[in-house]
C-alpha cells in the first residue's frame, strides 16, 4: 500500500510517518520508483506501537527508539528485553542520585522481607530510593509505610504481567507485550488507582447527607 | 530568613524561587525594604512540594499550579481535593476521546463486578478506556485480561492511600498527603512493579544454568 493508505489506517500523518522513518523508529518502505514506496501491514502495526509509547507512555522520540530497539533484537532473552524496556521507560535520568543511604537500606530490607531476587541496578530500585527521600523532604515520612503494602500489590501485578507475556504465541509477540505492558501497564494501573480512590473515598469518608443539595458524588453516580 | 537561605535549605536556585513566586506557585516573602524580603519555613516546605511535583511527578508548571491550588483551598472537602489532584495529574488532555463504546462498556462491567462507586467523569476511567483501545490497536487484545487483577490490586492500594490520608493530624497535612501521594504514589508503584517484575522473571523464566559464564542475574545478585 501507499504511504497515504498507511496514514489513513494508522491515523498518523504522512509527515510524521516520514519523520519516524528518518529517525529510525520505522523501517522505510520498499522503493517502487523515485517518488513512491510500498508499505505493508507491519508498518501500520508498528505505527500503533510508536503512538502508544509516545502518546500514552509519554516517551520522547529518543526513548521510544531505544525501547523499539529491544523489540527489534530477537536474539535478546526475554529477561534482557524486560531490562531494556524498563530502563528506557523508567526515566532514571531524572534522578541525580541513587537515593540516600537510609532509603537504600530500607529498600534492601524490603527486598529481604519480601524474599525478592532483585539486583542493585534495577531502575525501579533507584526510583524508589529517590521517592522515599522526597517523602522525607516533604515532612511526610509516614508515607514510607506505604512501601510494604505497595510491594505486595506490585508482586501480584508482576505475576499477572509475566503470565500475560508467557501466554503469547511467539517471541515477537512476547517482546511487544513486554514493551506495551511496561508502558501502558503503568498508565492502566494509575488509571485504576484513581477509580479505586474515588470508590474508597466514598466508603471511608462518606459525604454527609444533605437532602436539599445533592452532593457531587451523587450527581456523578447517576449519569 | 533571606531568599539565599531559602535557596540553600531547599536546594532550589534563587532565580527559580523568584520564578515560582511570579507564576503564583509560591507566596511572596514579607517585604523588609525595596530589595529584600523575609521568608519562612513554610516557603522551604512548599518548595520541596513544588520540586517533587515537577521533578518526580513530571508535572508542568501550569499543572503544578493547579494542583497546589487545591492545597491552598482549605474550604474544599477531601473528596474534592482528591478530585482536583487526580484531574491535574491524570493528563487527560492527552486523550482526545473518551475511549470506544466497547471499552467504556467493559469498564462499566468492571465497576459493577467490583462493586465500585465511581462516577462516569472519573479521569482514570477516561484514561483506562483509551488504554484498552491501545491494546486492541496493537493486536494485544489479550491484555484486556489484566483489567480484573489490576483492579483488585488497585483497590488494595487505594485503601492504604486513604488510610494514610486519614492518619494525618490536620486538614493541611491531609491535603498535602493527597497531592504528594497521588503523584509520588504512581511513581512508587511503577518503581516497585519494575522490582517485582525482575523477581518474577527469575521465578517464572529462570535463566538456564551455565557454569562457565555466570549469568547477568547472578552478577547482579552479588553486588
Amino acid at each position: 500500500m501507499r504511504i497515504s493508505e498507511v496514514s489513513r489506517l494508522s491515523g498518523v500523518s504522512v509527515a510524521s510517518i516520514k519523520y519516524y522513518v528518518r529517525e529510525g523508529l520505522l523501517a522505510a518502505g520498499t522503493a517502487l520508483g523515485p517518488t513512491s514506496s510500498e508499505y505493508g501491514e507491519d508498518h501500520v502495526k508498528r505505527l500503533h506501537l510508536i503512538r502508544a509509547l509516545i502518546d500514552i507512555g509519554g516517551l520522547s522520540i529518543a526513548t521510544a527508539k531505544d525501547v523499539l530497539g529491544a523489540v527489534d533484537s530477537p536474539d535478546l532473552s526475554l529477561a534482557h528485553v524486560f531490562e531494556r524496556a524498563q530502563l528506557a521507560v523508567s526515566r532514571t535520568d531524572v534522578y541525580s542520585t541513587e537515593g540516600s543511604e537510609e532509603s537504600r537500606a530500607r529498600l534492601d530490607e524490603l527486598v529481604e522481607e519480601q524474599g525478592w531476587h532483585v539486583g542493585p541496578g534495577n531502575p525501579g530500585r533507584v526510583a524508589a530510593g529517590n521517592i522515599l527521600d522526597a517523602f522525607d523532604a516533604l515532612g511526610l515520612s509516614g508515607l514510607r509505610s506505604l512501601l510494604t503494602p505497595y510491594a505486595q500489590a506490585a508482586v501480584a501485578i508482576a505475576e499477572v504481567d509475566l503470565r500475560a507475556v508467557a501466554a503469547q504465541p511467539d517471541i515477537e509477540a512476547m517482546t511487544e507485550t513486554v514493551v506495551a505492558g511496561t508502558v501502558l501497564g503503568d498508565a492502566l494501573l494509575a488509571a485504576l488507582r484513581r477509580m479505586a480512590q474515588e470508590h474508597m473515598t466514598s466508603v471511608l469518608f462518606p459525604a454527609p447527607a444533605s437532602p436539599e443539595t445533592p452532593s457531587a458524588s451523587d450527581d456523578r453516580s447517576t449519569p
